[in-house]
């Protein structure tokens, strides 16, 4: 089996067991399924509001579908045809040896096209099922509120975990089966799988980021603030837009996001882990990370299912204690479990360390997150504190809380990286770095638990909207908002966890890219062979410096080009809902204004800017390699995620304080709503808006989209010279593609142009 | 002579030139202040205003001292008896053979320590010396302005070139005498020299940063946007300290961090030219930097000698034309002579282009910055745009494109290292270094310029406000204005070039960095001995990239702890003008108030972060030279240049281009002064204020400063083990001074937490 050597009977059966667990998972997804499905819709009018939300999302769903589909198309060749550029690796060649070498060749190219395309599936699968999924379940909960908390939150919870089940299914099904067939020839087609979660996860972060934040800022500039009306207000034409972008930020983005965390986590592990196996001839190293992650998926569906609320519960309390319980049990039974495995299975405990610190790191983020953007802490105080001297000085305090905040975000994951350089001290560079990938693996562990907490969000945040929109009963309302105001706590929990993991899982893409160039120099036997192993990427060399610069201003200008992007649509979105207020009877609430209109803006916008920002970030890696060769494109990697980190913690906990600051405000604090105060505070949180929904989490796929395809392009950038004519054909190509994709960002389509007219 | 070998005749005369030319841009100095004091200081009223700043100033810079000397003095302790720790380099000896090996250690340790005094005492002089002259021209301005444009510009222009040449004449001059004195034993106290111009640059600029924005900030808040009272005006108490606070800030902190940058960029071409000698055995590679300054100063003192109006010169653009025909003077006549030092001298023409490339990337960055902050581009036309949506749109509209220009600012840096290894291509790394310092030193070629221009902003503008508070006559106050504006233009535009030289600086003094560690281990016969060198800074090793994330950090949280310094001072000021208010008859204008409250507190709040800031900046490259040993110090340079350009870049140009979209709605447009507009950018315009005038500048020197301790401190890490006892009480102490350093920076003095009660 695998080609490789002599699996133990253990090993296999336990290779086929994580397979079933994977299936185990999925099934388990669609009992849950079935078992909310056969929850009531509630009344006429509920209906009616979910109709919308759900023909939204549809419209939205098949449009990003078509956008997509183009761009998969093109690289599944690219990817195929790729073998007939760089020819299948020795592995490759022991692995099929039955087989001639040209065989060989077209069994790598497909796999390596069939691999993309599943990663590419399965992350929109997650995204588009899972958002499905928490339209079909928003009403129901709604329904469910009108008869008792505990079922409200049960079926709320359920719903979340449906998608949170898929995001592990399906993310460990891929990598095993990978495994399963390719064996000692998998990293090649496994960093396939990887690109195509992780493109997906970015096309829907960017998408998912521009719609729902587009739609709140819109929504809110001309209704809470020009009209003084309420939130979620059936008056507003833009209200069913926001609910609808509640679902597709937090649904789609969040889950295809983690899911491609989570893959590139097992991507790394086993490339890294393949490697030790060569160097020791123990398959031990990639057998453990799969059980671990096998053990987890066990583990969160026993968690995930002791969540309901007790027959008496209430309030906002009990649903947390609940959530907690379970999460806290998949934690224990997976400890628990790992120390087993280490004991007997791995017979020594540095791989359980390392995953036990990626426990550690989830917990430590967690608080530090907590710290900054939570109500109870100092950060949020004292922004809300500033309001009082107007919405400047809180500004200022949000940015500064921001930047202090990344500050002991990058001190943690250094750390983490210290430890497991004493975990393997004294060991080569790849036992370091498959110690990091574990710690990823560690930090993912409980994804089923985290993704159910995150989809609550938006499921109990809409289910609150159906209520408020179909006049719904005093009671039942009370309960929505207990539940809609647990869901914002677990959402924002597991948003912390997103950006450490896509950190580590960047860092351990990074491990994957040097083991790779320095087997691609050996395989070509080129001068260069085993240069980088050797002599690694020095930045000491200018132009390494010079990779380095170049790939810290990438997360830079792709920040800016989402913060404009989102800023352009609003603007459109304020003039379209201002036109609406205009129609006679609709402020008296007799007519109803055209949701559908501002669903439409918002799904083409959120459309526009996908293709061009993906191409940057595919193609920069590409012509940085081809131009200034791979030591540089090393270079370019570490600037991405330095910057890249910065950035996405500083926005995400900037939006996040200013968010809670708001919220305090409004619950009494320094005079309430409608206070000087609270204006002040309504500034600072549609400042965060865009910055801890839309920029900040489009960052963590863009850093491992660029991660992968250098890890892709590598074996092709050490094979050509700079001075070959496809070569130079490809650098001008790339070139003038970027800087088209940045003006063609920058500026929006031209009809867009025409609509909007530089009103903004 | 220099102990080296033989200088040819020739060489000898150029560098006594050099010396005699430094001495000759003192002189002038000296010359054009006596030319100015000859002038009158008008009214009696003016004279009272003038009094005041003049006395707040001086307040101001004897605080300083006070706070500043203790650190100095145990420095120059340290800086001496550290030659007992690490002995006399080879070169050293064999620079003073004649003395015994004892004598030569006193003799370094006294070189070291004298110089580290020489830097700081210039770095303070032409900051303090600087800020007296410009307050000493203000009321000359002023009252020239009763007379004629022409009369006032002349005097404007003139008090800034005096610092300009201060700032030239003593950095060359401390560059060159230590070059006579030490020759090829020069680097070690040539580092001296340029971490004690850096530490008090550092000083100047948070001391001035926090200063200049906590009075302007708080003077704003309750004058403008509370009492609804125009600028200036006598009855706001924080009047005088606003004023002083501009001479603070933009004349002791920018000529102090520019004269550091002057220095650094001439130590570190010192330092690799002298690597080249020993290479090559050519004398050349260090006599060309001197040579290129020289002749720098020389067309300073041409071309601003050049710039006086005209008899019937009337307004700004007259001005403008003045200021720039001075320094295109300065441009043609460096390049000319540059070209003829490449022909005859240097026979080769790589120097000439790297010098080349330091204009060319002068040139960049200064249309960079024109085109993300000047009013007639399309940023500010955005940003003023998006203030009709409120000020939250405007906020995110600048800080996108603040994003937006580090990105290009990046590419920028880039493409310059680029050339300069495509200039040496083929050569060894340090010829490309050399290249790099090269350029620094081209951009700085025309600091005598620079500075004069960027001092005549606080001058024109303190003119202005001494006109507006003695009630001079109206055709004055329209000269004044008229040179104000002026002054703001030149003043942007400087700011670019101390932000760009500063990150070339650091790259070059990355380089010295280098070329020191591969030395220190070769002497000290380790078994490490060449290793950096041959093996570089390696971010693949996972410890190297903990410090890359490490030094990520500690710009973050070195910004975080400025902005928050500001806003804290700032609501110190709020409370006390408020208190004034309520002196019966201050309203009416028959009290006046206490000016110099305000002004203490300004004073004192500057001088509590000083020591604070600097211990962390001082002490974190020590702690992590220890723990994570030497290579990891070189990535942890690498992550403080990547992140600290990345927030210095963006706090400078979004705070810029805020404060002019401010400027063009007050100009009229979208409804002008008073409108919902206009208050919409006045809150852009007070979050810029902190971010590009105190925490963006402040990153320059303190990027520096951590270079030139690590530089420092190398040959002790290489020389003692982890595991020695000094070194781990070493650590232990370390820790504890910046962990208490954090905190003290972040809660403030306890003294100062009782008065301000948690306002802000």
């Amino acid at each position: 089996m695998l080609g490789l050597m002599q699996a133990s009977l253990f090993e296999v059966v336990a290779i086929w067991s994580v397979l079933l667990i994977a299936l185990l998972g999925l099934g388990y997804a669609v009992f849950l399924r079935s078992q909310v499905m056969r929850h009531d819709k509630g009344t006429a009018a509920m209906q009616e509001v979910w109709g919308a939300i759900r023909s939204g999302a549809d419209a939205y769903l098949s449009r990003q579908l078509k956008s997509i589909l183009p761009l998969i198309f093109v690289l599944t060749g690219v990817l195929f045809f790729s073998v007939y550029i760089i020819p299948p690796t020795d592995e490759a060649l022991t692995r099929f040896s039955r087989f001639s070498p040209d065989m060989v060749k077209l069994i790598v190219g497909f796999g390596r096209a069939a691999a993309f395309v599943m990663g590419a599936f399965f992350s929109l699968a997650v995204g588009q099922f899972g958002m499905r999924m928490a339209v079909d379940g928003n009403v129901r909960v709604a329904s469910a509120s009108r008869r008792s908390f505990a079922e409200a939150l049960k079926i709320a919870y359920r719903t979340g975990t449906v998608t949170g089940m898929l995001t592990d299914g399906l993310g460990l099904f891929g990598g095993t089966i990978i495994f399963i067939v390719f064996g000692i020839a998998s990293p090649d087609v496994l960093l396939g799988f990887g690109f195509g979660g992780t493109l997906l996860a970015l096309f829907m972060r960017v998408g998912g980021g521009i719609y729902t934040k587009a739609a709140d800022v819109g929504a809110d500039l001309v209704g809470k603030v020009e009209k003084n009306i309420p939130e979620d207000d059936p008056r507003n034409a833009a209200v069913i837009a926001d609910l609808v972008g509640d679902n597709v930020g937090d649904c789609a983005g969040m889950a295809a996001d983690i899911f491609e965390s989570y893959e590139v986590t097992i991507v790394s592990a086993l490339i890294l882990g393949l490697a030790l196996v060569s160097l020791t001839g123990e398959l031990k190293w990639i057998i453990f990370p799969l059980l671990v992650r096998g053990i987890g998926v066990v583990s969160s569906i026993i968690g995930t299912y002791l969540v309901k609320g007790k027959k008496g519960a209430k309030g906002g309390e009990d649903a947390f204690k609940s959530i907690n319980r379970g999460f806290y049990a998949s934690a224990a039974i997976s400890v628990f479990a790992f120390m087993i495995l280490a004991h007997f299975y791995m017979h020594e405990w540095r791989a359980f360390l390392s995953v036990g610190m990626g426990i550690v790191l989830a917990i430590l983020i967690d608080e530090i997150t907590k710290y900054f953007t939570h109500t109870h802490h100092a950060p949020v105080k004292e922004i809300a504190s500033a309001s009082r001297t107007g919405s400047a000085t809180l500004i200022l305090r949000g940015l500064s809380i921001g930047l202090e905040s990344a500050a002991w975000q990058f001190i943690v994951i250094a750390l983490t990286i210290t430890a497991a350089v004493m975990i393997y001290w004294g060991q080569p560079v790849v036992y370091i770095l498959y110690g990091v990938a574990m710690t990823g693996i560690g930090m993912l562990t409980l994804t089923g638990n985290n993704v159910a907490m995150d989809s609550f969000g938006p499921i109990a945040d809409n289910a609150n909207g159906i209520g408020e929109m179909a006049h719904l009963e005093p009671e039942a309302r009370k309960i929505m908002a207990d539940l809609d105001a647990v869901g914002n706590t677990t959402k924002a929990i597991t948003k912390g966890v997103a950006i450490g993991s896509a950190v580590i899982a960047a860092v351990s893409l990074f491990g994957a890219f040097l083991t790779d160039v320095a087997k691609a120099q050996m395989q070509m036997g080129l001068p260069e062979a085993l240069r980088i192993m050797a002599t690694g990427i020095r930045v000491s060399e200018p132009i390494v410096f010079v990779g380095v610069l170049i790939g810290a201003a990438i997360p830079c200008l792709f920040s800016s080009l989402m913060i404009t992007a989102v800023a352009r649509a609003a603007t459109m979105i304020v003039e379209e809902v201002r036109k609406q207020f205009h129609i006679p009877g609709l402020m008296e609430g007799k007519v109803k204004p055209d949701y559908k209109k501002v669903v439409d803006i918002c799904t083409v916008a959120a459309q526009k800017e996908l293709v061009g920002l993906a191409l940057i970030a595919v193609l920069s890696p590409i012509l940085i390699g081809m131009v200034l060769r791979v030591e540089a494109l090393g270079g370019f990697l570490a600037g991405v995620i330095v910057s890249g980190q910065l950035l996405a913690v500083f926005m995400a906990t900037a939006g996040g304080a200013w968010d809670n600051a708001k919220k305090t405000i409004e619950d009494g604090l320094y005079g309430g709503k409608g206070s000087e105060a609270h204006k002040a505070s309504v500034v600072g949180d549609t400042v965060g808006d865009p910055l801890k929904d839309t920029a900040g989490p489009a960052l963590n796929p863009m850093i491992k989209v660029i991660n992968l395809v250098s890890v892709l392009a590598a074996p092709i950038i050490i094979h050509y010279k700079r001075t070959d004519t496809g070569v130079i054909i490809g650098i001008v190509l790339c070139l003038v593609i970027i800087f088209g994709a940045i003006l063609y960002s920058k500026h929006g389509a031209l009809s867009f142009k025409k609509k909007s007219e530089a009103t903004f």
